[in-house]
């Protein structure tokens, strides 16, 4: 069923982020987010889960970015995170199958990966 | 796929709140959680889109519920929220396929509605 999804407030819907495409600050396309990882007290978005890598769709991993490198570009319709291709290759990530458990200590070895404030 | 969701830290893939059941304080099940509406800039989750209302799954109604009101209850594996049938059934509402812009305007009728912190 088709959908409006609500875009002309700041509000959007989580449905609407996921599929969305990321892109690399070249406009290389990188993948794209296959789910939110919440804070379930405060209620915030902490993850960006970008699938990212395999061929042709497939064998992808799913790749954690924190939420704050996220930049919406309105031209480009997605995403745009600081990152190359070599950089993100070399990040936490992992099967679609084995999502590990979200701990301090793992979300603080994505962030130390990234350089992004823990 | 069967998924790991990652349950047993503070973080949750939007993939298992999406689906999960929301009981009212007697334990009545209201519905679920269809999607979740998110604020773009601070990626902070503002409403938990409840399924609710119709008959045997056809023609229920979409009810954005202020994220604050769900509290997770590990006992029922669902979210409760203060609230009887009632008073839900007079509250703001809308069909799946015409998702009305979350305004602010809109936002402050949904909080005052229930009373909640705009």
């Amino acid at each position: 069923m088709k959908k409006s999804l609500g875009t002309s407030s700041t509000i959007i819907s989580s449905e609407r982020v996921e599929g969305t495409t990321v892109y690399n600050p070249a406009g290389d396309k990188l993948g794209s987010v296959d789910d939110l990882m919440i804070d379930k007290i405060s209620g915030q978005i902490r993850y960006a889960v970008l699938e990212f890598g395999g061929f042709l769709g497939m064998g992808t991993d799913r790749y954690p970015l924190p939420w704050n490198m996220l930049k919406y570009d309105t031209q480009k319709e997605g995403y745009v995170v600081p990152l190359d291709k070599d950089k993100l290759e070399q990040a936490p990530h992992y099967a679609e199958s084995d999502v590990p458990d979200y701990t301090p200590d793992y979300g603080r070895r994505v962030h130390n990966y990234y350089g992004a404030d823990w």
